[in-house]
């Protein structure tokens, strides 16, 4: 029997290529990798978060024999309860991944709606006709593993989100032997993740925070706030350590770290004895220098525990004089401003921030540019696709390839929606599946789309006028003007303008003996407005 | 007589401290420092930009003896027509950055209103009770100066944006024996810029960006588009030398490039021979590989040159195969994700694209830890007042400061608004004068407040419904309701919500007998709208 073509199927938007999901299609096989959010940008104006576009699924959902997810964090997992929902096929985890997923399922009330196997790095796994490999990658989050799938077309080996971290938090490296055993074998194509390829060296290890978190331990004189993701469990194990070496007891703060930090401890990956571990209460009465509480808002976001307390509207505790906060994490792009202000904010209310600029108090989840080269040798494949990227970041993993000695022929960098095909051995791209973003906000999922968008975006810049007209039926001139203003003026600044507004209005439904429809009386009084203040708010009108 | 307190005042809201406006006040005199804008952050919604809040200055114009520009950038230049419209004093400006404020001054037909002195680096001008001495400093821009001013109360010296480059383009580095005579004469207070205070080490000279063009323009094989600040005069200088030495020929794209390009060859800070440049037009005809354009954009703004050529929608010209774009500049804190995003575009569209992260095409214009250090040492002040950075960069300056020797109680980190008084070589803080910033947004300057600023950001976040219920007088039952809604939902999409909105407002009507206010039905539509959407749009209602 001939060998069908491969297909390789980044899906989502704009976003990083790969990294919320991607499909492995072989025939009337189709394996999915990861089923994550993406998290929106400034200008996504109220949006929640963003799922990859499956649409193309949709009518090949009884060809989807699996679902495979990498690690636990929320841009591979986030997306599980509206996969769940239209594809359910078997989802393969590890322990802390399945834990993890299933307290988003159990929250959902879908938890025995989804079937799932637990696998282990080192478990060999047939989904259809893939025969899957898993491995384990060091990476900001306990138990990751990344993959190596023989497919009919030959292997295919994928890195998942990964660092080379030879001292890891957990004692658990990257499995260096696994990928040289791969490269041995003959990889037809690696996909490897992108993320820092414009870093240059090695990411540091994990382990470097440990005297960061040494010397901030022994300069600080009050209670110590550790701000970081929730699902960094390896911090939560540095964090007890430090506690432990310096005398603190310790408490989680927030729904998401004592929930990530439970499913940690019951399943085995966290390791801290109960005996240093206090309720966030009875800190309240503890000595503050024998205190350390973890908790989120490293992003500044403004309703987690760090927003609240750099606003002083947090409700269970303020910030005490002597407090140190230590923001052990790394700004998500786009997230720098809101980051600065919430620094600047705890200073003024008195705490001594540490953050990255000041101390390694944070290291990255993911490889730099020699472990890149590392992996390249390693696996030493025919094709190269890098992946979990954004263009700018797989067009630098492309540029390290080809020094590695990968002809630049045998690379892709595709776009989310792009297919990278094998037949007999060969490369090539396939026609483009249509597809983008799918927005969440509130309960809907999909049904904000570029028309409210665009609307969205004029309403934050000029905010919206709502004008209601009542005609006089006798002789068709305006007998009652109304104006309602949000996000425009200050209206009761501004009643010469709606004064003026009103008399310009009068005189234009005069003039046409009230015979213009609502948009054109809406047309008409934006271009007013603009006049009047350089400024174009929607215009709403209604007649009567 | 018996010598006055002295103040130091930094004027504005939560930005850099001191950056836009400093006035410094001594008895019945007041001299002014800079006029800048500050660029509003991602969450001020609609505003164009920000001046600083000099309400303070209204109630004692006539005290006001002089304002200093330090050097041209927008940052302390910007407001300047705001402030001269207020407050009509003499204007101090080197000769570049006094054609850049002319310019401006014209734009706004207030040329002729507004009086201005030229003064050179190594002045000494006398203004009311102040001497100022002018020293020149190395920073982006040419021409900009700092300032030694004595006044009755001691010498303050005021560092300016600089860095200490001994190779700037402009060959003109930052006076240093001037810095050690004040330090030798005895100074209360310095004043120096805290831009990078988290840096350690030297920012590098101008100097190193010149091998990185090389490289660019050696592998180019089209046209070469360098984008980067309208004000980065030096700039301008380099990649003209970079074109001579690989025989391109160069022209300025938009009207703040020409315009600044064509002052600053006017005044003679910009040294380029007219062969050397073409109009863009004569580029069109031209070989590619003879061609660099220099352009801005650099900051991802949508309407600027390189955001227009990134979507493919600039009037004049379109990106070509084999283009380089090289992005000559940092993202300002809250643009990364735009200047990635423009990245990202550029790249799509077939541009290879240099930036900072891929090779040494910008360096900053601030100095670095290292600088700081020697400007203390040099100066040696009694005093310090770190300026010209968030208060997270202060708190660092200051932490630098102790290191080399100035006692912690002499150093004042203080928020703008703060005085720093000085009486019988005494210093304190005085009390917060009110203020923050002044938003303008359109023709509007301070028009929009805290309120349209808090709808900006509902209505940004979920839209706005608009009804409007007309009664009927009998028995005051609603006869018709109509809907309108803008960034809410799709409304084709979502005629069953309507419908079933419009429903639950009939019963609403009729349970109250039509009594209810326009305000009650907004209240109970928005819960309503969130009970089925989880969105909270702004709900404006209109009873006839």
């Amino acid at each position: 029997m001939a060998i069908k073509p491969l297909r390789i199927i980044p899906l989502g938007g704009l976003g990083e290529v790969g990294k919320n999901m991607t499909a492995i299609e072989y025939g009337e096989n189709i394996l999915l990798i990861d089923s994550g959010i993406m998290f929106p940008e400034n200008d996504m104006l109220g949006i929640d978060y963003i799922i990859p576009d499956f649409n193309y699924l949709l009518d090949k959902k009884n060809l989807v024999r699996g679902l495979i997810i990498t690690h636990g964090h929320e841009d591979h997992t986030g997306a599980i309860t509206h996969v769940m929902q239209e594809i359910n096929t078997t989802v393969y985890a590890t322990r802390l991944t399945r834990g993890l997923v299933e307290n988003k399922l159990k929250r959902a009330g879908m938890l025995q709606d989804v079937s799932m196997i637990t696998i282990n790095a080192g478990d060999k796994v047939n989904i259809g006709p893939f025969e899957v490999e898993f491995f384990h990658v060091a990476h900001s989050i306990p138990d990751g593993v990344g993959l190596g799938i023989t497919t009919p077309a030959g292997l295919i080996v994928h890195s998942g989100d990964f660092k080379f971290d030879y001292t890891p938090i957990d004692g658990w490296p990257t499995d260096l032997a696994k990928l040289a055993e791969f490269g041995g074998r003959g990889v037809l194509a690696l996909l490897a993740d992108s993320t820092n390829a414009d870093r240059p060296g090695w990411t540091p290890s994990e382990r470097v925070i440990d005297s960061a978190f040494d010397q901030v331990f022994l300069k600080a004189k009050g209670r110590i706030l550790i701000g970081t993701f929730a699902s960094l469990i390896s911090r939560m194990a540095q964090v007890a350590e430090a506690a432990e070496r310096h005398d603190r007891k310790m408490a989680f703060v927030g729904t998401s770290m004592v929930e990530n930090a439970r499913i940690a401890r019951e399943l085995g990956y966290l390791d801290i004895p109960d005996s240093l571990i206090v309720p966030l209460e009875a800190t309240f009465k503890m000595k503050p220098e024998k205190v350390v509480l973890m908790c989120t808002g490293t992003q500044g976001e403004p309703s987690s525990i760090l927003g609240r307390l750099s606003r002083g509207d947090n409700r269970q505790f303020d910030l005490q004089p002597d407090d140190t906060v230590v923001l052990s994490s790394h700004p998500i792009p786009g997230n720098e401003e809101m980051v600065h202000r919430t620094i600047n904010r705890l200073i003024q209310r008195g705490a001594d921030v540490i953050y990255d600029a000041i101390a390694p108090v944070h290291v990255s989840g993911h490889a730099s540019q020699q472990e890149m080269r590392l992996l390249h040798q390693l696996v030493n494949p025919e094709y190269f696709i890098p992946v979990h990227g954004e263009i700018r970041h797989l067009k630098m993993h492309a540029a390290l390839a080809v020094e590695s000695g990968i002809p630049a022929d045998h690379i892709a960098v595709v776009e989310n929606g792009m297919p990278v095909e094998f037949r007999n051995g060969k490369m090539s791209i396939g026609e483009r599946i249509p597809g983008g973003y799918i927005f969440v906000d509130g309960s809907g999922v999909g049904d904000v789309g570029p028309v409210v968008m665009r609307e969205r975006e004029s309403l934050s810049r000029d905010g919206v006028v709502v004008i209601h007209v009542v005609l006089n039926p006798d002789n068709n001139h305006a007998e009652k003007i109304e104006f309602s203003s949000k996000g425009f003026v200050f209206m009761r600044d501004a009643e010469d303008l709606f004064a003026d507004a009103e008399e310009h209005l009068r005189e234009l439904i005069k003039r046409t003996n009230g015979r213009e429809s609502a948009s054109v009386l809406e047309r008409e009084m934006n271009r007013y407005f603009y006049s009047k203040t350089r400024r174009r708010p929607v215009v709403v009108a209604f007649i009567s």
